[in-house]
Protein backbone atom coordinates (compact mmCIF):
# COMPACT_ATOMS: atom_id res chain seq x y z
CA UNK A 1 0.00 0.00 0.00
CA UNK A 2 0.92 3.71 -0.29
CA UNK A 3 2.50 6.04 2.59
CA UNK A 4 -0.59 6.21 4.62
CA UNK A 5 0.03 6.74 8.09
CA UNK A 6 1.64 4.17 10.31
CA UNK A 7 -1.85 4.04 12.67
CA UNK A 8 -3.93 2.65 9.70
CA UNK A 9 -1.40 1.03 7.04
CA UNK A 10 0.03 -1.09 10.63
CA UNK A 11 -3.47 -2.26 11.62
CA UNK A 12 -5.00 -5.70 11.25
CA UNK A 13 -7.11 -8.13 12.90
CA UNK A 14 -5.70 -10.77 14.97
CA UNK A 15 -7.30 -14.37 14.43
CA UNK A 16 -6.38 -14.94 17.95
CA UNK A 17 -5.73 -13.17 21.40
CA UNK A 18 -3.07 -13.61 23.85
CA UNK A 19 -4.97 -14.87 26.87
CA UNK A 20 -2.44 -14.01 29.05
CA UNK A 21 -2.13 -10.04 28.65
CA UNK A 22 -3.87 -7.97 30.63
CA UNK A 23 -5.35 -4.32 29.36
CA UNK A 24 -5.07 -1.12 31.81
CA UNK A 25 -7.78 0.40 33.15
CA UNK A 26 -6.58 3.56 30.84
CA UNK A 27 -6.30 1.86 27.95
CA UNK A 28 -9.69 1.31 28.25
CA UNK A 29 -10.79 4.70 29.20
CA UNK A 30 -8.73 6.12 25.95
CA UNK A 31 -10.24 3.26 23.63
CA UNK A 32 -13.77 4.86 24.78
CA UNK A 33 -12.29 8.30 24.59
CA UNK A 34 -11.61 7.93 20.94
CA UNK A 35 -15.01 6.74 20.34
CA UNK A 36 -16.21 9.55 22.31
CA UNK A 37 -15.06 12.35 19.76
CA UNK A 38 -15.80 10.41 16.12
CA UNK A 39 -17.80 12.67 14.17
CA UNK A 40 -21.32 12.18 13.56
CA UNK A 41 -24.08 13.14 11.22
CA UNK A 42 -25.83 16.58 13.14
CA UNK A 43 -23.48 15.86 16.33
CA UNK A 44 -25.96 13.41 17.75
CA UNK A 45 -23.52 10.82 18.83
CA UNK A 46 -25.75 7.69 18.11
CA UNK A 47 -23.35 5.05 19.89
CA UNK A 48 -22.70 3.49 23.45
CA UNK A 49 -20.80 0.60 24.88
CA UNK A 50 -20.24 -2.16 27.33
CA UNK A 51 -16.83 -2.91 27.96
CA UNK A 52 -16.02 -5.86 29.86
CA UNK A 53 -12.26 -6.62 30.56
CA UNK A 54 -11.57 -10.77 30.74
CA UNK A 55 -12.23 -12.36 34.24
CA UNK A 56 -14.18 -9.08 35.10
CA UNK A 57 -18.29 -8.79 35.85
CA UNK A 58 -19.83 -7.57 33.17
CA UNK A 59 -17.04 -9.79 30.95
CA UNK A 60 -18.65 -12.56 32.50
CA UNK A 61 -22.34 -11.21 31.66
CA UNK A 62 -21.14 -10.76 27.94
CA UNK A 63 -19.71 -13.87 27.99
CA UNK A 64 -23.09 -16.51 27.25
CA UNK A 65 -23.31 -14.33 24.17
CA UNK A 66 -20.18 -14.92 22.60
CA UNK A 67 -20.00 -18.76 23.64
CA UNK A 68 -20.76 -21.51 20.82
CA UNK A 69 -20.33 -18.20 18.22
CA UNK A 70 -17.16 -16.77 18.47
CA UNK A 71 -15.09 -19.08 21.39
CA UNK A 72 -11.54 -17.45 20.22
CA UNK A 73 -12.81 -13.88 21.59
CA UNK A 74 -13.02 -15.19 24.57
CA UNK A 75 -9.34 -15.24 25.46
CA UNK A 76 -8.79 -10.89 24.21
CA UNK A 77 -7.72 -8.51 27.00
CA UNK A 78 -11.34 -7.30 26.48
CA UNK A 79 -14.44 -7.23 24.93
CA UNK A 80 -16.27 -4.13 23.84
CA UNK A 81 -19.92 -4.23 22.56
CA UNK A 82 -21.36 -1.52 20.55
CA UNK A 83 -24.94 -0.67 20.28
CA UNK A 84 -26.38 2.37 18.34
CA UNK A 85 -29.72 4.18 18.63
CA UNK A 86 -31.75 3.17 15.50
CA UNK A 87 -33.06 5.99 13.97
CA UNK A 88 -35.88 3.99 11.60
CA UNK A 89 -34.58 6.09 8.57
CA UNK A 90 -33.39 4.74 5.46
CA UNK A 91 -30.53 4.53 5.06
CA UNK A 92 -29.84 4.62 9.04
CA UNK A 93 -27.09 7.08 9.20
CA UNK A 94 -26.52 6.03 12.93
CA UNK A 95 -25.06 2.67 11.90
CA UNK A 96 -23.02 4.40 9.45
CA UNK A 97 -21.57 6.58 12.19
CA UNK A 98 -21.58 3.75 14.85
CA UNK A 99 -18.96 2.22 12.17
CA UNK A 100 -17.30 5.52 12.62
CA UNK A 101 -16.92 5.22 15.92
CA UNK A 102 -15.79 1.88 16.82
CA UNK A 103 -13.15 2.69 13.77
CA UNK A 104 -11.70 5.67 15.37
CA UNK A 105 -11.66 3.40 18.62
CA UNK A 106 -9.76 0.97 16.82
CA UNK A 107 -6.88 3.46 15.47
CA UNK A 108 -6.38 4.36 19.15
CA UNK A 109 -6.09 0.73 19.84
CA UNK A 110 -2.94 0.73 17.09
CA UNK A 111 -1.72 4.16 18.88
CA UNK A 112 -1.82 1.86 22.15
CA UNK A 113 -0.23 -1.01 20.42
CA UNK A 114 -3.26 -2.93 20.27
CA UNK A 115 -5.14 -5.07 18.41
CA UNK A 116 -8.35 -5.18 17.64
CA UNK A 117 -10.99 -7.80 15.49
CA UNK A 118 -14.42 -6.88 14.89
CA UNK A 119 -17.10 -9.48 15.19
CA UNK A 120 -20.78 -9.89 14.60
CA UNK A 121 -20.88 -13.71 15.42
CA UNK A 122 -22.51 -13.26 18.63
CA UNK A 123 -26.60 -13.54 20.44
CA UNK A 124 -27.65 -9.76 20.06
CA UNK A 125 -30.40 -10.22 21.35
CA UNK A 126 -28.92 -12.45 24.67
CA UNK A 127 -26.25 -9.47 24.52
CA UNK A 128 -28.99 -7.22 24.95
CA UNK A 129 -30.76 -8.58 27.28
CA UNK A 130 -27.46 -8.96 29.58
CA UNK A 131 -27.43 -4.93 29.60
CA UNK A 132 -31.43 -4.02 29.60
CA UNK A 133 -30.42 -2.36 25.91
CA UNK A 134 -33.86 -1.43 24.43
CA UNK A 135 -35.18 -0.29 21.67
CA UNK A 136 -34.18 2.29 19.87
CA UNK A 137 -30.76 1.33 20.96
CA UNK A 138 -29.68 -2.28 19.14
CA UNK A 139 -26.86 -4.08 20.04
CA UNK A 140 -24.55 -4.85 16.83
CA UNK A 141 -20.87 -5.39 16.71
CA UNK A 142 -18.13 -6.60 19.46
CA UNK A 143 -14.52 -5.88 18.99
CA UNK A 144 -11.96 -7.68 21.18
CA UNK A 145 -9.06 -5.72 21.94
CA UNK A 146 -5.81 -6.97 23.26
CA UNK A 147 -2.30 -8.29 21.88
CA UNK A 148 -1.98 -11.22 19.23
CA UNK A 149 -1.50 -14.67 20.42
CA UNK A 150 2.19 -15.90 19.79
CA UNK A 151 2.53 -16.75 16.69
CA UNK A 152 -0.19 -14.70 14.52
CA UNK A 153 0.81 -12.54 11.94
CA UNK A 154 -1.24 -10.21 9.60
CA UNK A 155 -0.75 -12.82 6.63
CA UNK A 156 -3.10 -12.57 3.48
CA UNK A 157 -4.15 -8.94 3.55
CA UNK A 158 -5.75 -7.93 0.66
CA UNK A 159 -8.04 -5.75 -0.87
CA UNK A 160 -9.75 -4.57 -4.03
CA UNK A 161 -7.46 -2.38 -6.24
CA UNK A 162 -7.90 0.96 -6.21
CA UNK A 163 -9.40 1.53 -9.40
CA UNK A 164 -12.35 -1.20 -8.47
CA UNK A 165 -12.74 1.44 -6.14
CA UNK A 166 -13.19 4.20 -8.54
CA UNK A 167 -14.77 2.45 -11.12
CA UNK A 168 -17.68 5.01 -11.71
CA UNK A 169 -16.01 8.11 -12.45
CA UNK B 1 -10.54 15.19 26.33
CA UNK B 2 -7.89 12.51 27.44
CA UNK B 3 -4.89 12.06 25.82
CA UNK B 4 -5.90 10.44 22.81
CA UNK B 5 -3.49 10.34 19.50
CA UNK B 6 -3.35 13.51 17.93
CA UNK B 7 -4.65 12.33 14.59
CA UNK B 8 -7.94 11.87 16.59
CA UNK B 9 -8.41 14.75 19.24
CA UNK B 10 -7.06 17.15 16.54
CA UNK B 11 -9.69 16.61 13.88
CA UNK B 12 -12.76 18.80 13.54
CA UNK B 13 -15.09 19.20 10.53
CA UNK B 14 -15.08 23.07 9.26
CA UNK B 15 -18.44 24.66 8.28
CA UNK B 16 -16.53 27.01 5.55
CA UNK B 17 -13.78 25.93 3.44
CA UNK B 18 -10.72 28.08 1.68
CA UNK B 19 -11.75 28.30 -2.14
CA UNK B 20 -8.15 29.27 -2.68
CA UNK B 21 -6.32 25.92 -2.02
CA UNK B 22 -5.61 23.49 -4.24
CA UNK B 23 -5.38 19.27 -3.05
CA UNK B 24 -2.56 17.39 -4.93
CA UNK B 25 -2.96 14.19 -6.86
CA UNK B 26 -0.73 12.58 -4.34
CA UNK B 27 -2.68 13.59 -1.55
CA UNK B 28 -6.02 12.55 -3.14
CA UNK B 29 -4.46 9.00 -3.39
CA UNK B 30 -3.40 8.52 -0.06
CA UNK B 31 -7.22 9.52 1.11
CA UNK B 32 -8.54 6.38 -1.12
CA UNK B 33 -5.52 4.25 -0.11
CA UNK B 34 -6.72 4.87 3.45
CA UNK B 35 -9.91 4.21 2.80
CA UNK B 36 -9.55 0.96 0.78
CA UNK B 37 -7.53 -0.51 3.72
CA UNK B 38 -10.08 -0.42 6.44
CA UNK B 39 -11.64 -3.46 7.85
CA UNK B 40 -15.17 -5.10 6.92
CA UNK B 41 -17.30 -7.53 8.20
CA UNK B 42 -15.70 -10.83 5.91
CA UNK B 43 -13.22 -8.22 4.49
CA UNK B 44 -16.63 -7.56 1.83
CA UNK B 45 -15.01 -3.60 1.79
CA UNK B 46 -18.62 -2.57 0.36
CA UNK B 47 -17.72 0.52 -0.52
CA UNK B 48 -16.96 2.03 -3.45
CA UNK B 49 -16.10 6.41 -4.34
CA UNK B 50 -16.15 9.36 -6.60
CA UNK B 51 -14.00 11.83 -6.38
CA UNK B 52 -14.04 15.34 -7.62
CA UNK B 53 -11.47 17.73 -7.14
CA UNK B 54 -12.56 21.17 -7.54
CA UNK B 55 -12.53 22.87 -11.36
CA UNK B 56 -12.24 19.07 -12.52
CA UNK B 57 -15.10 17.45 -14.97
CA UNK B 58 -15.86 14.87 -12.08
CA UNK B 59 -16.80 18.20 -9.71
CA UNK B 60 -18.69 19.45 -12.17
CA UNK B 61 -20.80 16.22 -12.02
CA UNK B 62 -21.12 16.40 -8.84
CA UNK B 63 -21.86 19.97 -8.24
CA UNK B 64 -25.66 19.41 -9.48
CA UNK B 65 -26.49 17.02 -6.79
CA UNK B 66 -24.72 19.69 -4.24
CA UNK B 67 -25.95 22.97 -5.19
CA UNK B 68 -29.28 24.49 -3.14
CA UNK B 69 -28.42 21.71 -0.69
CA UNK B 70 -25.20 22.05 0.50
CA UNK B 71 -23.38 25.19 -1.50
CA UNK B 72 -21.19 25.63 0.95
CA UNK B 73 -19.30 22.31 0.24
CA UNK B 74 -18.04 24.00 -3.14
CA UNK B 75 -15.47 25.61 -2.30
CA UNK B 76 -13.89 22.49 -0.75
CA UNK B 77 -10.98 21.15 -2.48
CA UNK B 78 -12.60 17.76 -3.58
CA UNK B 79 -15.76 16.00 -2.31
CA UNK B 80 -15.57 12.73 -2.51
CA UNK B 81 -18.81 10.89 -2.73
CA UNK B 82 -19.41 7.29 -0.54
CA UNK B 83 -21.67 4.82 -1.88
CA UNK B 84 -21.80 1.17 -0.06
CA UNK B 85 -23.04 -2.28 -1.48
CA UNK B 86 -26.78 -2.32 0.33
CA UNK B 87 -26.71 -6.03 1.44
CA UNK B 88 -30.65 -6.08 2.28
CA UNK B 89 -30.16 -7.19 5.74
CA UNK B 90 -31.03 -5.93 9.06
CA UNK B 91 -29.00 -4.62 10.34
CA UNK B 92 -27.47 -3.75 7.33
CA UNK B 93 -23.29 -4.11 8.41
CA UNK B 94 -22.26 -2.74 4.56
CA UNK B 95 -23.17 0.79 5.75
CA UNK B 96 -21.47 0.44 9.09
CA UNK B 97 -18.38 -0.69 6.98
CA UNK B 98 -18.68 2.40 4.65
CA UNK B 99 -18.70 4.85 8.19
CA UNK B 100 -15.59 2.70 8.87
CA UNK B 101 -13.80 3.41 5.59
CA UNK B 102 -14.62 6.99 5.88
CA UNK B 103 -13.32 7.25 9.29
CA UNK B 104 -9.90 5.94 7.84
CA UNK B 105 -9.95 8.45 5.18
CA UNK B 106 -10.57 11.24 7.79
CA UNK B 107 -7.81 10.03 9.75
CA UNK B 108 -5.69 10.10 7.11
CA UNK B 109 -6.86 13.53 5.89
CA UNK B 110 -5.72 14.98 9.38
CA UNK B 111 -2.48 12.83 8.93
CA UNK B 112 -1.98 15.80 5.81
CA UNK B 113 -2.68 18.23 7.14
CA UNK B 114 -6.31 18.68 5.86
CA UNK B 115 -9.89 19.07 6.69
CA UNK B 116 -12.95 17.04 6.40
CA UNK B 117 -16.86 17.74 6.85
CA UNK B 118 -18.91 14.93 5.61
CA UNK B 119 -22.29 15.73 4.73
CA UNK B 120 -25.60 13.96 3.72
CA UNK B 121 -27.48 16.84 2.53
CA UNK B 122 -26.94 16.44 -0.90
CA UNK B 123 -29.70 14.70 -3.67
CA UNK B 124 -28.58 11.36 -3.56
CA UNK B 125 -30.49 10.13 -6.68
CA UNK B 126 -29.06 12.66 -8.82
CA UNK B 127 -25.50 12.18 -7.59
CA UNK B 128 -26.36 8.32 -8.49
CA UNK B 129 -27.51 9.09 -11.96
CA UNK B 130 -24.64 11.50 -12.74
CA UNK B 131 -22.31 8.06 -12.24
CA UNK B 132 -24.81 5.79 -13.18
CA UNK B 133 -24.10 3.88 -9.72
CA UNK B 134 -27.02 1.06 -9.91
CA UNK B 135 -28.42 -1.16 -6.90
CA UNK B 136 -27.35 -2.60 -4.45
CA UNK B 137 -24.79 0.29 -5.01
CA UNK B 138 -26.05 3.33 -3.28
CA UNK B 139 -24.23 6.69 -2.90
CA UNK B 140 -25.01 8.20 0.66
CA UNK B 141 -22.80 10.71 1.89
CA UNK B 142 -20.33 12.66 0.77
CA UNK B 143 -16.94 14.28 2.39
CA UNK B 144 -16.01 17.86 1.48
CA UNK B 145 -11.88 17.82 1.62
CA UNK B 146 -10.07 20.89 2.23
CA UNK B 147 -8.72 23.44 4.17
CA UNK B 148 -10.57 25.65 6.68
CA UNK B 149 -11.65 29.21 5.73
CA UNK B 150 -9.62 31.74 7.00
CA UNK B 151 -11.25 32.65 10.69
CA UNK B 152 -12.96 29.27 10.75
CA UNK B 153 -11.90 27.42 14.64
CA UNK B 154 -12.87 24.09 16.29
CA UNK B 155 -15.16 26.06 18.38
CA UNK B 156 -17.87 24.51 20.78
CA UNK B 157 -16.67 20.96 20.19
CA UNK B 158 -18.67 18.85 22.32
CA UNK B 159 -19.87 15.30 22.92
CA UNK B 160 -21.62 13.62 25.74
CA UNK B 161 -19.78 12.28 28.34
CA UNK B 162 -18.13 9.31 28.69
CA UNK B 163 -20.18 7.78 31.82
CA UNK B 164 -23.44 8.35 29.45
CA UNK B 165 -21.93 6.10 26.62
CA UNK B 166 -20.96 3.41 28.93
CA UNK B 167 -24.35 3.61 31.35
CA UNK B 168 -25.66 0.35 30.77
CA UNK B 169 -22.83 -1.35 32.98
Amino acid sequence: MADITPLLADRWSPHAFDKTHVISEDQVQLLLEAARWAPSAMNRQPWSFVVGVRDDDVFARLRPAIEGFSDWALDASAIILGAYQNAGSEPDYALYDLGQSMAHLTVQAEALGLHVRQFATFDRPMAGRAFNIAAPWEPIIMAAVGLPAPGQKPEGRARKPLSELTAWQ
